[in-house]
């Protein structure tokens, strides 16, 4: 599948990102020479999407480690500072601490090594990351892609395609793996406010694969449900919980009620790196609450009055018993009564 | 209550109209001198909202009917013109067609007299329906009024408030009316994607009454109501079917279904001249689809990728089982196991 654009790359060691918040009117690709910069990519959603924040901040902790060793810094202190502003972008996605957990393990087991040599292990482990990025999108995809039957229209939210990952997507890959096996498949993209992912992003990757999708306002997709148009939902996730509960973009919850109000399947896909075994449910995740303007101003422009109070939660919670499956590149978990055991599950599965 | 702005007046025989979709950011009033100005002004929203596009469309007769008389045009023809050019201008809110048929009624009875007496008569007609408006939502805010407990929290969507009618509102009146008896009622305020009335107008309406509204996009509705922090949903209607199916603007639906699962009140304010008794469900009654450039542009800037597809209405049909009160100015419909027989209730009160 041709792909003219790429989400990241890591060149001349430097990690090259698509800027998210310009496309799809400026396809402008940002060079990050240093963690601060990768930092500040994350926080301003120039990279986006769960795995994808994984990725980036991995390869922030190799130019983070990369500086220090060239100014001579102290490794240690050097180090807790460069994981502790990576790991303080965003709250939500638990891939960020996935990833900075993976490379804090290198770190730790690199104890007493030649500093460039640590650099060295760091960036390995960061293209492994990346590789097994691109590996488990495909998966994850040929995983999911029998339950979307020919010619069914598919409801997303948010942007999980290619754009929040290294490659290929996560709902997109479902879709993807489907298209490529044949089948006629048409998306419907909610545009996603506030920052409208759906409406810039998803419409733009899957233009590009030459999947139909139309582009519909949020609340608009209860209507399209009630004139039978949908056959089924299908999101990503920033963090699962043990028991199956999924945090993803905001609206998210509403969609599976609607879904379950319509006697119509809804699933969510996502890598297993998402999977939080920490959390029992979904109470315990944090979710991040971000500024009023990405409401009250708009291109620029204020579309709402002076000093008017906003909430603006970035995520929700969808309770597992709303979710008829979870696929991930290992297997799909389906759901029992409305409950999932991923506890038990995967243990069994990395047996 | 001081409300320092209108949302329209007949001054110097001129239909004045402040421009809502300049709204919140600039205050400017329109002066209609002819019902192609009026036509003009319902078509690209100045004014909207289901009461307020009625009184407008009266005064766009008279309007009509005066040009004639002093351009010393053929009646019979000229009027069916102005009659014509006024209904085609949206076809979802039945308030239109209601104060055109009572225009009409004017036009039938003032048969042979004088062409300044029958232009006389559709003034005073259109400033009886301009003042009956006023009365009629006073009288259906103190209805709606006992149903909102102290310290409730009720969401909104779109603008149901003075703006969309000639003052008070429709269910924002059902609010003013709590608040004047001392009740403590907070607002939630649904953005209303694309045309975002619920935060340009029903905020900006509200701060200026000091009424509390937190502003939110529209699918944070179903999140806030799992946190429990929402106790009824209010809405306006653009046109009510006689089994009680509700038409009103897009994401409705999706409100009605969302507060079922949350077993919250749902709850409709809206006029009896908004009741349309020739619909026995809500099949039939058309819904407006309106152009794509309302989702894909934002301030003159592009938001989505050239040329992709968009499915935008402009309202979307609730069903009378999801709904657990109409609330007009006669009385308070409550539903019977989900049905209303309005036709029989309005015959009842009418007698």
């Amino acid at each position: 599948m041709a792909e003219p654009f790429f989400t990241m790359r890591w060149e001349d060691r430097h990690l090259v990102l698509v800027d998210q918040t310009k496309l799809p009117q400026e396809e402008v690709y940002l060079v990050c020479r240093d963690h601060r910069m990768v930092a500040e990519a994350i926080r301003r959603l120039a990279v986006r999407g769960a795995p994808a924040i994984g990725v980036a901040a991995a390869f922030g902790v190799v130019l983070g480690a990369e500086e220090i060793v060239r100014k001579k810094n102290d490794l240690v202190t050097g180090l807790e500072e460069v994981f502790t502003l990576l790991a303080a972008t965003r709250p939500t996605a638990v891939n960020l601490f996935w990833a900075l957990a993976r490379m804090r393990k290198v770190v730790r087991a690199q104890q007493g090594s030649a500093p460039d040599q640590l650099v060295g292990a760091l960036e390995a482990e960061a293209l492994r990351i990346y590789q097994a990025d691109i590996e488990t999108n495909r998966r994850l995809g040929r995983q999911g892609a029998a339950l979307l039957p020919d010619g069914a229209t598919v409801l997303t939210i948010c942007n999980a395609g290619a754009l929040a990952t290294v490659a290929y997507g996560t709902a997109l890959a479902v879709i993807r793996a489907a298209v490529e096996a044949g089948k006629r498949i048409a998306v419907v993209a909610c545009e996603t406010r506030p920052l409208l992912q759906g409406a810039r992003l998803t419409t733009w990757e899957l233009k590009k694969d030459g999947i139909p999708v139309t582009l519909i306002t949020d609340q608009t997709a209860g209507y399209l449900m009630q004139q039978g148009k949908v056959s089924a939902v299908l999101t990503g996730a920033d963090r699962i919980a043990a028991n199956g509960d999924v945090v993803n973009k905001i609206g998210t919850y509403t969609l599976a009620v609607l879904a379950t109000a319509h006697d119509l399947p809804f699933y969510v896909a996502a890598p297993t790196s998402t999977i939080d075994l920490t959390q029992p449910d979904g109470k315990g995740i944090p979710i991040e609450e971000r500024a009023a303007e990405e409401v009250t101003m708009f291109g620029g422009k204020q579309i709402a009055p002076d000093g008017v109070q906003v909430y603006n939660p970035a995520f929700d919670l969808t309770p597992a018993r709303l979710i008829d499956a979870i696929i991930t590149e290992e297997e799909v978990f389906w759901g029992e009564a409305g409950k999932y055991s991923l506890r038990d599950r995967l243990s069994k599965a990395s047996n």
